[in-house]
């Protein structure tokens, strides 16, 4: 039981760390960029909010649990903006790597489990990790709505940019969220021209 | 629909404000105090990962809820340090107008439901609101001790005040918890005389 607990607060204070990964969103006041660990939070409230638009199938503990661990290969690997360019597959094979060095603190039984659903989120295939993925693809745009601007400006973003990378993602696991919020973020780009 | 979204994404932007407010504890590693966002996520990954410390009848993912909102009354009310000196009533009247004005937010249906889950946390009766305030009373400790001291310092506090003050509450919830991480803490305090 002892050696337990102990791979169990390691792992917990190794997470600590994902507090100071910065992500490329600002809070809603602008005041600073957003941090993985709070951004985990937010998500994981926007999927306990919004739960009566997933789709058939979709269990909303299962999506808090993926979300609450989703980021934790930050530590490691860094948070890689979805409008910024990078190699998608060196970015992978780093975050298979975090995820096999972090969730391996854990008790091997824990391990597995949390490992399991990290590979579901990342596969974006079954009915929880596609609602999952469009939840966190939605937060930022209202951080970013709400500042004024945020990363689209910081990366020269446009609504075609959006509707390729962000709207098939969100409209997939959540049709209605995405319906809703494009009519509030067109405007902002509509405006910039 | 569109209503019922609009007070969804109101309250969820609201939420945003959490990161803002600051606990008495530091992160691990004392660049700088932690935030009640980033606290809430690191409290329900202790859950998450502690779940089989729980007693009997804890359903962990109703502990997850209860965590990921118990603190969105501080964006009104602040935090309210455990070794600090206040006016209990006057707090507890603080966060009821706060979780009347944040919960009630949201679609009435979701306003209820939430609601009840901080009541039931705050009244710390249930199993599950038992274990969830377990949980909320260690992760302090640890931040402390990783960052050398932490509030402890700054509140001059005493081994006998987290017996009485943290102790009490961490074993009603998780004793194996509390006999494991009790012999890690008062080392620190056996030096510091």
């Amino acid at each position: 039981m002892t050696d337990r607990l102990a791979r169990q607060f390691e792992f917990l204070q190794e997470a600590d760390r994902l507090k100071g990964i910065l992500r490329a969103s600002p809070l809603g006041d602008n005041s600073r960029r957003e941090n993985s660990a709070e951004h985990s939070w937010h998500i994981a409230l926007y999927a306990l909010v919004l739960a009566d638009q997933a789709g058939p199938g979709v269990v909303i503990d299962r999506v808090l649990r993926m979300l609450l661990l989703h980021d934790l290969v930050e530590i490691d690997a860094g948070d890689t903006p979805i409008h910024g360019s990078f190699d998608t597959a060196a970015q992978e094979a780093r975050e298979r790597a975090a995820a096999d060095r972090i969730f391996g603190l854990l008790p091997p039984d824990q391990a597995t489990e949390f490992r399991a659903l990290w590979d579901e989120f990342e596969a974006a295939q079954t009915p929880d990790a596609v609602f999952a993925k469009s939840i966190d693809r939605v937060q930022p745009l209202l951080q970013n709505l709400a500042s004024g601007g945020g990363s689209w400006i910081d990366y020269d973003v446009t609504m075609e940019h959006i509707d390729t990378r962000v709207g098939s993602k969100v409209r997939r696991g959540a049709p209605a969220v995405w319906s809703y919020i494009r009519a509030r973020v067109a405007p902002f780009f509509s405006a910039a021209r």
